[in-house]
């Protein structure tokens, strides 16, 4: 199964532009995928997901499991129906939120043992059974189950997680290709590349992985904590291992910083809930910095929060009103921070595709960031006491 | 200042149809008025507000004299740029919300002193104040202030409280002709017509209120916990003596019932919360009965909330995929749900001026209030256990 064209390369580094070729729909990359964790990307509706470009987010197999449960999620035909979004979704496996949301879990060679942080209840998702869900919920690409691990694991602990990754990644592999035979299933499944901070983890991981040949694969495990330069070395490490023809993904990044340097080594794809969540805590993302908008000193802010971009499609809202609608604990100012916040996103990744598609993708990342760490810092320094 | 003309009188009763020409442009009649208590419509945009045919909005100026305060939105030159809503704003006094939120307040012939339910901190508002507030906030139809009873109150009590309020309204009505002569304000001044559940005293009140000559005149005090049959008759009692050609606004109520009772006695205005606030808890208003879409049996039901409106603007949304984001705390829940309701409230409206065109209003609200009220009955005794 392919499914990815690159349709552009940087020729100064190893970014490119290219297309996803999925059920629901082409969709450019590099794409940041807004993540809805429910079915529903946080405060946004899918109009206006839509029309500020996105044509493929991202929902939690774990949520979507316990809550509302594929008995719900089957009926309708699935989560497209379901939620009334047309275009592409891609899901994780569960592994993550097994990981770092269940109040207990228990990895066997089977799989994934867990209670659920809502109610308590027991489940056990396999390999099998996690492609059979996300089958269920009609997913675009779907991931396979991994076992995640954070940053402060040995190299035994991590080899073994590798392994269990792996041997359950042959076994997803196999259901996959039993339910494209069975049921007509059209998605695709994404391998996950692991083995935690140890470059010969990683390539380890990168040949185990690629032998099953799947039609794309994600650096898992990442951004989990570590520090910006250990992420990046990985990331250098690995991605120039991973195959060119196909779609490159890092899960769990969110952040201007983490998503360029993701860029410049060739990676395709992100997801993150940070752009939402921060946007929910007051925090906006502009070209002059990262700013906390509930600051008194944008109470009488006329300027909508960011001249490079259109952040309300075409509406105008300041800063103060803003402000005032997070003060007092409005819902629309959570619609309007994470409009802005996404509409953000999608320009860093168009200008991305823009500078790659001119060679001039470096230099766009070194004025890019010098712009925005000083404004971050000057933000910083303006609103503490 | 006349802002108001009559389009159409319905021949078998005493409903009408009609404009308001206002500073930021004409509104038809009957016009219900989302709330936006702190300059925004929970949960609501302004471009979902426009696009759903209101044009007329109303705000409190209780809240948004305590936040973001006058001197903020004074220096945006008004509510309008605050909060981008180019449309019209109706302001309340504040006399309801120093009644019934404050922690302290004291009535005196200076004006209302009050505690703020936010921080403590002492205010006084008199007539004139109020008037010059609502001048700063821009509003293109303000009210004066009056003094709120609840329906507990004996007859020399509502009587004090009657005399207290006309006597407030003839300072406010003169502090508006000093406004419109210095600033050059555009806007309308409505007087409120009080007097409690007596019947004598609502004569004296549209007596003592209509020598003053405001460009429209509001009932208060009612929708306060009184029985439906009270409001009615005191609605059949009062609606008849307020000058026909100028247009009559009943504050605080927002159900079909009591809003179809108003319409036909002749109302052309009314304003309330419930629609947004009910939504956020689970309740939508249909054609078919009000419902509380939470409920296990809407789990599955892939239907819309109403076959017979656009709940969502030309999206389909299943009542299932409604009641899971509800179920799940996520705001597109509140979205959704508020748009429904207001989008009936607007389609309620509508139907009732076509049928006041036709001549057939009574006919029309027989039929709505048949239905409706069996619906809403048969719900209700579906999802009790
Ligand atoms: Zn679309
Ligand atoms: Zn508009």
């Amino acid at each position: 199964m392919k499914i990815f064209t690159i349709d552009a390369n940087d020729k100064n580094c190893a970014a490119r532009t290219g297309t996803l070729l999925l059920p629901h729909g082409p969709v450019s990359t590099p794409a940041f995928m807004p993540v809805g964790t429910a079915g529903t990307v946080k405060a946004v509706d899918h109009d206006q997901l839509h029309q500020m470009g996105y044509r493929l987010i991202l929902a939690n197999t774990y949520h979507l499991f316990l809550r509302p449960g594929m008995d719900t999620i089957g009926s309708f035909g699935g989560l497209h129906t379901f939620s009334s979004w047309n275009h592409n979704i891609l899901t994780d496996s569960g592994g993550y939120q097994i990981f770092s949301l269940a109040p207990f879990r228990k990895i066997t060679d089977e799989g994934a043992s867990f209670r659920s942080h809502l109610d308590g209840s027991r489940h056990l998702l396999t390999p099998e059974r996690t492609v059979d869900i996300q089958v269920t919920i009609g997913s675009d690409i779907q991931m396979v189950l991994d076992v995640c691990t954070g940053p402060e694991i040995d190299h035994r602990a991590a080899l073994e997680a590798l392994t269990t990754t792996t041997t359950w990644a042959a076994r997803a592999r196999r259901r996959w290709e039993e339910q494209q035979e069975e049921s007509g299933y059209a998605g695709a499944l994404f391998g996950i590349v692991q083995g935690n901070f140890f470059p010969d983890l990683r390539t380890q991981a990168v040949q185990r992985t690629e032998e099953l040949d799947f039609p794309g694969l994600a650096l898992g495990g990442l951004s989990v904590g570590e520090p910006f330069s250990t992420y990046c070395d990985i990331l250098a490490h690995t991605a120039p291992q991973l195959p060119r023809e196909k779609p490159r993904y890092v899960m769990g990044i969110g952040t201007p910083e983490y998503i360029l340097a993701a860029i410049e080594q060739g990676i395709d794809m992100f997801d993150c809930v940070f752009p939402t969540r921060a946007a929910r805590t007051g925090t906006l993302f502009t070209t002059d910095g990262r700013i906390n908008f509930k600051s008194a000193r944008y109470a009488r802010t006329m300027d909508s929060p960011d001249r490079q971009i259109d952040s309300f499609g075409g509406r105008q809202y300041s800063l103060g009103y803003l402000r005032h609608l997070t003060k007092s604990n409005e819902i629309l100012g959570c619609m309007l921070a994470a409009q802005h916040n996404l509409r953000f996103m999608k320009w860093l990744v168009d200008q991305s595709a823009r500078a790659i598609r001119e060679g001039t993708f470096l230099s766009f990342k070194k004025d890019f960031l010098e712009r925005y760490t000083e404004g971050t810092k000057a933000a910083r320094e303006a609103s503490s006491p």
